[in-house]
């Protein structure tokens, strides 16, 4: 399984000439790192030096935060196993057999139900990516200031995600039918990209002014 | 070692609370994936249906592109783990005996030397990292259209690098000297993260016409 590959073998198995794990699994990969830097951020932070002037409310909030960033860091892994999951079940379908009329309709049916999962995953992923904000604001607000880099990695890791899903589900969008339910899967996706576009050049510029001391 | 971690493994040991791995290692580590994908979409149209009408000159400059990014993924994978341990380095430094004067100045030695190491590789992974583009603008203009959004992702988790390792670099010279030598860095790594932005951004406005057979 995806999740207990090394690095090493993950990297090279993705390198490879198959189709799964592709760029969703990697867009999902890198919306788990994201989750993890933003723990790493609150973890070199409760509890220490960093946090001893903050108030019970803020120790509260960065708590309540690295809850949901370490539940995030697994669920965007669970997305790149479904990810990869979800293409080999659409190959899969494709390669029923239609010889008689009985099999045609069941492989259409698979097919369609398979092209369903398959959209559905990458935009679960951007979807939920965009609840790391919330957490990566606190983070850079009240982190430790010697991890403020790591917080601004994790806001790029996070948009990366949304941005890279994005490409899958307009991909397979474009293979699907044009209704209603996907004209507005599109534009809420486009919206997700643009928001967190601008979140993530904020977090940046705040981590580049305290880096530089300006706040 | 870092890279026979698993997938799973690794990004919570990401998420602890101490400072290696951290930001630098997770970028370097969005660098492998970039390349990784890279040669997927090689993998996916050399010596396959969807470089049948591609003259030679076409194929073996895909067929050059792979080997390099091939290469990539492995030596950004090596800077990840030089990333951590140069970090490592620096802490050990911080942490030799300073009683005697002679001490001293073996740890401010060692500090230095440190220091320079810290900064040398995130500088290196902007660096390398930037050396994608040349396989990625080959993999979009000819990769198999199927694997477009591959090509998108490598492009977006490439810039996501460079851009994480550059606020390492900048975190790095906040704390060190203000000398020639540190000023042409700050101007070079700025100048590497706009130029890759433009990159970026004309790759995934690509593969987005590409996916709406516009292009």
């Amino acid at each position: 399984m995806l999740r207990e590959l090394t690095i090493n073998d993950f990297t090279s198995v993705l390198g490879e000439g198959k189709a799964t794990p592709g760029g969703g699994a990697a867009a999902a990969l890198s919306a788990s790192l994201a989750a993890a830097l933003t723990s790493m951020v609150f973890n070199l932070t409760i509890d220490k030096k960093a946090a001893k002037d903050y108030p019970e409310s803020v120790v509260t909030s960065m708590k309540e935060a690295r809850e949901a960033t370490d539940r995030f860091r697994n669920r965007y892994l669970k997305l790149m196993v479904d990810d990869a999951e979800s293409f080999d079940g659409l190959m899969a379908a494709f390669s029923l057999p239609k010889e008689t009329e009985e099999e045609k309709a069941q492989r259409k049916s698979s097919i369609d139900s398979a092209k369903e999962r398959v959209l559905e995953i990458p935009y679960q992923l951007v979807k939920e990516s965009f609840e790391m904000y919330d957490a990566l604001k606190i983070a850079t607000e009240y982190g430790n200031k010697n991890a403020i880099s790591d917080a601004g990695v994790a806001a790029i890791l996070i948009h990366s995600a949304i941005e890279g899903a994005a490409l899958n589900v307009f991909i397979n969008l474009a293979g699907s039918e044009v209704n209603e339910e996907n004209i507005s899967l599109k534009a809420q996706t486009d919206d997700y990209v643009e928001k967190s576009k601008s979140f993530k050049e904020d977090i940046v510029a705040t981590v580049i002014d305290k880096i530089y001391g300006r706040q």
